[in-house]
């Protein structure tokens, strides 16, 4: 496949990575700033640019892998430059009616991961959701999809957008509840390694539990006392003690 | 060692199985509750009691699991009718002075991993955090956690009080928001099962990077647009859209 990506940030670098892996490297990556684009296109040994007017017009996929509050503005553009082939975009809450009457096949490709530049992840057991303007167009959303992960299906916008506000539930709050723990031990001398176990054992819990199964802890005890303890340690530091109390709250209402 | 085991809840219930793996098997366990006493002691091999003037006499450590609220009243009770031997209870946020005055020995041994009955850890790894009355105390305290794991170290009340709240962020707070992600999926017909790559990943990257480095979605990129979207699709429920902007402006005002 011919494929262009748009993008350079967290998910462009984790899939272009890939397909250079397998042998698909993208012909070019397209990024708003030359600098981006050129460190992904040095690390995956292709072409770079920031210029709309230089972006490959031939390709098979432009897979669009941008913030979403910049996606309408990336698409117009790239639609105003290049007119064939297949538009794929990677975000788990946008609609792919956003190529509407600007492409004539376009379609979604959403992969359900935490991405960062720093840390490659393994693509194939990565979940991906695909959704296509056509059935053609599906068939070859379906292959790209396939080259990257064992973990391919099909999956409407009006569900993936429950399970894209739910990842950022299970992945995005949990990592910053980690970066609150983190906050509090650092600021007595205790370093973050120290809950690496504990991490391991939540996340292994969860493989033969259901959450609310497996919630342990002061709150999910009743041990209201304990409670009232942490609210007043966390008496002066607003932000961690007003989240304590909406989670500690949920948990004590929604006691197994 | 002769160890009583005083609770048979899920700190109580893996300590007592860890032993009995060892060939330490508690010689009794008492709780308020005869039949959970009979459940943990059927599971060990041992004897169970709910009366306190049954409670083995000369035991050389007694080993106090209950929940905190239940804690200063055990206390009371055991060191009524229990003189001689060590006393240790494993609980993050309560003082050893509990046991001033009523017991001549004591100390604490914290174990910091999330337990449920339901799945036995592999109490090898996990961090044990030990205090104790006096130097003699100590090295009986230590050989007993050293027994039970490889990961054992001496710390002070007012620093573990800190490792403790401390977890209730990592491991109680990550683990209600999948309790959080659970409900909405499966109000939308999705299984929860479909997370699962997604939370090891997000366990994964804390092993190499810091919590706020490892820090991804549409909070962290500033991207209000789907924060507003996702808030107004969580409108009809109260508790998920407080927790939703709670957490997302603490991600917003502290990105990297």
């Amino acid at each position: 496949m011919k494929i262009v990506m748009i993008g350079a940030g967290n998910v462009a670098t984790n899939i272009a990575k890939t397909l250079a892996n397998i042998g698909e490297t993208p012909v070019q990556i397209w990024s708003r700033t030359l600098a981006s684009a050129e460190t992904l296109a040095n690390a995956v040994g292709t072409c770079a640019t920031s210029d709309w007017n230089s972006v490959v017009k031939d390709a098979d996929v432009y897979i669009v892998a941008v913030k979403d509050d910049a996606m309408l503005n990336v698409i117009d553009l790239l639609c105003a430059h290049c007119k064939h082939g297949v538009f794929v975009h990677t975000a788990g809450t946008m609609s792919m009616s956003m190529f509407t009457g600007k492409a004539e096949h376009y379609g979604v490709l959403y992969p359900m991961q935490t991405f960062s530049k720093q840390k490659e992840v393994d693509f194939r057991t990565v979940p991906c959701f695909v959704e296509a303007s056509d059935k053609h167009t599906l068939d070859i959303i379906m292959e790209l999809a396939r080259l990257l992960s064992d973990n391919v299906r099909e999956l409407a916008e009006s569900e993936r957008k429950w399970l894209h506000i739910a990842a950022v539930f299970s992945c995005n709050f949990a990592n910053v509840c980690n970066a609150m723990a983190a906050q509090i031990l650092e600021r007595h001398g205790l370093s973050f390694d120290v809950m690496l176990p504990l991490l391991d054992e939540t996340v292994a819990k969860l493989h033969r539990l259901h959450p609310r199964e497996a919630q342990t802890g002061p709150a999910s005890r009743g041990d209201v006392g304990v409670v009232s303890k942490h609210l007043a340690m966390l008496e002066d530091n607003k932000e961690l003690s007003e989240v304590y109390s909406v989670l500690s709250n949920y948990i004590l209402k929604n006691r197994e």
